[in-house]
């Protein structure tokens, strides 16, 4: 008879039913891999009545954390509640009872992460989330393990697949507000999208994946997040003739012994390998010493795909458990800062309502020269000739973000100057 | 005082001396990420005069094995020296001995992977081989851990970078032989380059990912390998004008219970993921039942990124030394046989020289047609006006290979038809 580990579920919406569903069809196969069976005890549910697309013994359910928390019988505690409370106290609790913890929480590991690892090693516990980023995309587990030879250099990611769906059909000529509808309609945005498309998910995910590639502990404070809301499809037809693609990146990078790092919609080159990750889908690019360049390409959410990190984690834990060993992640023990908004450094790409009269680009450029901003190339677009309104497309040289944020404040007060609606960073 | 861990080198080559280069440089890093220190005690070399990129402290250099394999303060043998034997023969001894075995030798592995695996259980110690296949690129711990979750249905895999490189030259417009020179120059390629060219060294490498996938014992006699010696310059063009470029593509799949698998150039699509990797990238693309498609892409060879595959697998025996453990690889525990070579299917693109005369293109549908060959498109290219030779290019729907094998023997032999220069398979 081999050793039964007792699992616990915090919830079970789509990502929970979809790891119960595994844990339940391929018992056997998942046994004979970890040499243990992982046996479900208890879930807790909102509404234990909701019809869900597993069918669960009868008795698992309850509404109860504590049914969950404090059974004895219970080692190991999966957290797929999502937000940071109450599943940051779940956790917390779980670990302290002397409980393993697999989570896909990714705001509760970017924000309290390095505590709550500590709390794990304290107590000789595992605490895994590979789910927490880039869903079925084992990127977790690679920067822990994979690349332990490597100092890491860089990561660029397209690791929001509700934007980078998004951005997609935009790219495909539709509208911000159209392209939102279809995300909402297929399941990819939800009503409320704030979180993805401000890109407050995706500076989560890059917390925890710098935090692990540059062994720091970095915080989603310290990296400022972009939206994609005042994107417009024209900004695409340009960057397309212009040789480039919109995309929502996630980067980070060590320059100078410092951390730098945001997240923002980009121009990237047609022949960067992020531009031809379409869709929901999600990629991960890592510049490593040793490695060069490495690429992880996958689906970033969804049942399935996220399922499958998490019963990975929970085969990891049981693996450890029959053993009798924990492993250890650590946090933060290098002194790295990250570096301000303000300092960082990249192109940009401008447009730019102006009155159609002589004279304009000149009174702009000296803007740009006073902050000294190198222009790379100036493209006059479209012109409304009834309105005298000329559109003007302009890309710099590498200028800091606080550079370009004073030039902005001047050119948009210049009487010749209607509108800047679009500034866009460019890959350097 | 941490633990020390005693390591010994078979072999410092360009990977050996990447992966001595980076224990000693990296030393207090891996050994606060392991809890022990990885200590070079012996390197195995042919010749210790020579030079070498790293700086050994004096006294490590050995030319005998049982310097190596019979020192009790060697708890780790990498074994680096490439090739079927003494390689094999010096694995199977450090593992009789007690020894944890870190190796990159994908002939070893997929030739006799099995019984040292066991050999390996039997006496309680490890045995990796990330370096095996596709050098940087973590494909071995992502099939043993990470995709634990998935049933793998299918392995589509661009895995040797010198075939990659020539032929991406050849899209270019190079013929064969000039683009071999050319990766010979850079070294991507040997003196003889038979192993790479013919498709050897990815069968070796599928059969090993073939084996942990679809968790039966795959040899590499079980897999069909076809060159790319044969290919034409204008094959390619012909390929590009109708949205396809050739790759060798290393691919094996489940179908009706049955392994099918194979190396051969083939035609796909240029939209398909392994379409965009050039020069001497290397990427494999799985299909699971849970994460849907995960493509991981990386250098497949050279120093660094295969001394970050040797280090990572050393950290992981050494984190297992240090708490008492060791892994286990399970293979062939399924009952699944590989279907032969004649009975897979693909398209097929022909490329023939005719007699420029009326029923000729009659002739040939009809031997197709005999062997229920269904025409997809038929291109007459370029016509030899003087020698009265036309050049037919044939798309074909499914069919088996022995079909096209048979209907091929008859074509051949139509007085009409002068050559058949290339078949190639095209992606279904």
């Amino acid at each position: 008879m081999p050793r039964e580990i007792g699992v616990g579920f915090l919830g079970a919406g789509v990502v929970g039913s979809g790891a119960l569903d595994v844990l339940l069809r391929k018992r056997e196969r998942l046994g004979a891999a970890i040499g243990a069976e992982l046996a479900v005890r208890r879930v807790l549910v909102r509404d234990p009545g909701k019809p869900r697309p597993v069918a669960l013994p009868p008795g698992l359910l309850t509404t109860d954390p504590s049914d969950v928390l404090e059974d004895p019988a219970v080692e190991v505690v999966v957290e797929l509640l999502g937000g940071e409370e109450p599943a940051r106290s779940y956790i917390a609790a779980a670990l302290k009872a002397g409980k393993h913890v697999v989570t896909a929480n990714k705001e509760v590991i970017a924000k309290h992460g390095a505590e709550l690892l500590r709390l794990a090693a304290a107590h000789d516990v595992n605490l895994f989330y590979e789910a927490s980023v880039a869903g079925g995309i084992p990127i977790i587990d690679t920067l822990r393990h994979d690349l332990v030879a490597n100092e890491i250099l860089a990561i660029q990611a397209i690791i929001n697949g509700t934007t980078n769906f998004i951005l997609t059909e935009m790219g495909a000529g539709r509208d911000y507000a159209e392209a939102l509808r279809e995300a909402q309609r297929l399941g990819y945005a939800e009503a409320d999208p704030r979180n993805d498309v401000e890109g407050v998910d995706a500076a989560y995910k890059l917390a925890i994946l710098a935090t692990l590639a540059f062994h720091a502990d970095v915080r989603p404070s310290d990296l400022v997040h972009v939206g994609i809301t005042r994107l417009a499809a024209r900004d695409f037809r340009y960057a397309a003739e212009m040789g480039y693609t919109v995309k929502l990146v996630a980067w980070a990078r060590l320059a100078d012994g410092k951390i730098e790092g945001a997240v923002y919609p980009m121009l990237i080159s047609q022949g960067h390998q992020l531009a031809s990750v379409r869709g929901s889908f999600n990629a991960i690019v890592l510049d490593g010493d040793q490695i060069d360049k490495l690429m992880l390409y996958g689906r970033g959410a969804g049942a399935g795909p996220t399922a499958s990190a998490v019963v990975a984690d929970l085969c990891r834990v049981a693996h450890n458990v029959v053993r009798g060993v924990a492993d250890r992640v650590a946090i933060g023990n290098r002194d790295r800062s990250v570096r301000s908004f303000g300092e960082l450094t990249s192109r940009f790409y401008f447009r730019m309502q102006v009155i159609d009269r002589p004279g304009v680009l000149a009174r702009i450029a000296r803007v740009l020269g006073d902050h000294r901003i190198s222009i790379a190339s100036v493209i006059q677009k479209e012109t409304d000739e009834t309105a005298r309104v000329a559109e003007l497309v302009i890309m710099t040289h590498v200028a800091s973000e606080r550079q370009v944020e004073e030039a902005l404040a001047e050119i948009r007060a210049l009487d010749v100057v209607r509108d800047v609606p679009s500034f866009i960073r460019v890959e350097r």
